[in-house]
């Protein structure tokens, strides 16, 4: 079964943009996934193919009008993929979230651009607001490529032996601990001696102990969410 | 002053990716910023151009070695750029960092990909470590990306009068409030009276509930955070 993404923008050139390189290319290249980019101005009516409009009730910049972008989403066939819209007002994204949309059959993406984008054609196609977090980009574009990133590297056969996936940042609820690798020495300063201990028990103890303390220093919120405040042994 | 950011990665094809297109694609032809893409494996040193190695203490997964990333980032002018490194460890992004950013002469952005990086080199060479959000992506590439697009927007001369700038999520520390646009009826629903009313007043108290009510319920994180839970007037 391929996973099948359906982007819908006014940028369609910027796709498959990085996913179409490395991991997420190579399984776009072997059927792994889709991805279809969607012209939204292809669907304007009138003779200049207007796609926005001024905000009702003034203010600086330009909404996305709400027939267009409708138009553009029914011609996608009605088959219960998500639909997400990128947004900084959307509930920010997680890998929970980025996990339950790899688990489907694919997922549509419009991507505002302007000032945002009508609400009722919002509510009308029940889009899923969804924020990548908390900045301001140009577009939804690069908040699209980087969701499908997240998505396409777990789908079943892409990560292969490549990418490990046994143990990541926030699988358990903590930042992951430091790495180290050859040489030995590096500039004067040695790879942790309990590292090249041989002693198993020790380096798990080790790096649960890294993680947390790494994790108490830099996102307090994350221990606050887990309840997590000492190491525990897994 | 032109605004510099070099890129070290493993997949340099992956830049300028959709940043070459719309409004940062033209700010890059006109010279308000520049990107280079350096390919970490130049500085690798054996005759495989290895760059990676098993990680110290065991576990799946590769590691970056220190010496080979240490001297790919040594080849950059000693300038005074920040040097960041993508990585779901690092602290959040925000709109706060962004403008920092772009306040400065540029950036430097190494891209992790494998299991990690060899935090010998991350502490010798000061790299901060900056994530995009909750999730787990492929590379630093896509972070990296999405970084530069919140950056390149808002330096001098960028948006210009396409984009507004004006008012935006996280600006006052809440979410933007809906927007419409016309036809004045799509699909039966009509843009709120409110809106078309002429009364700027009565405009600017709903457009401020609707933000308040929308943080309320999607992003109570950011009420908590600015202490804000009544309806204010700016």
């Amino acid at each position: 079964m391929t996973f099948k993404a359906s982007v819908l923008t006014l940028y369609p050139d910027m796709f498959p943009g990085h996913l179409g390189q490395a991991l997420a290319g190579r399984a776009l290249e072997r059927g792994d996934w889709s991805l279809e980019a969607v012209q939204i101005r292809d669907f304007a009516q009138d003779k200049h193919r207007s796609v926005d409009d001024t905000p009702s009730g003034g203010g600086a910049g330009m909404v996305l009008r709400p027939d267009v972008l409708a138009r553009a989403i029914d011609t996608l066939p009605a088959d219960g993929r998500p639909r997400l819209l990128m947004s900084p007002r959307g509930r920010p994204l997680s890998q929970d979230k980025v996990r339950s949309i790899a688990e489907g059959d694919g997922v549509v993406i419009v991507c505002g651009r302007f000032e945002g984008i009508d609400q009722r054609v919002i509510d009308s196609r029940q889009l899923e607001e969804v924020s990548i977090g908390d900045y301001i980009l140009s577009g939804g574009e690069p908040a699209a490529l980087t969701l499908l990133d997240a998505v396409v590297r777990i789908l079943p056969g892409v990560m292969g032996n490549q990418l490990s996936g046994v143990h990541e940042s926030f699988e358990d609820g903590l930042l992951e601990h430091p790495h180290y690798t050859r040489p030995q020495v590096f500039e004067g300063v040695e790879i942790p001696a309990v590292l090249t201990s041989g002693n198993h028990a020790a380096i798990e103890k080790w790096r649960r102990e890294q993680s947390l303390k790494l994790t108490q220093e830099r996102r307090p919120d994350l221990l606050v969410s887990t309840g997590q405040t000492q190491p525990v042994t897994k």
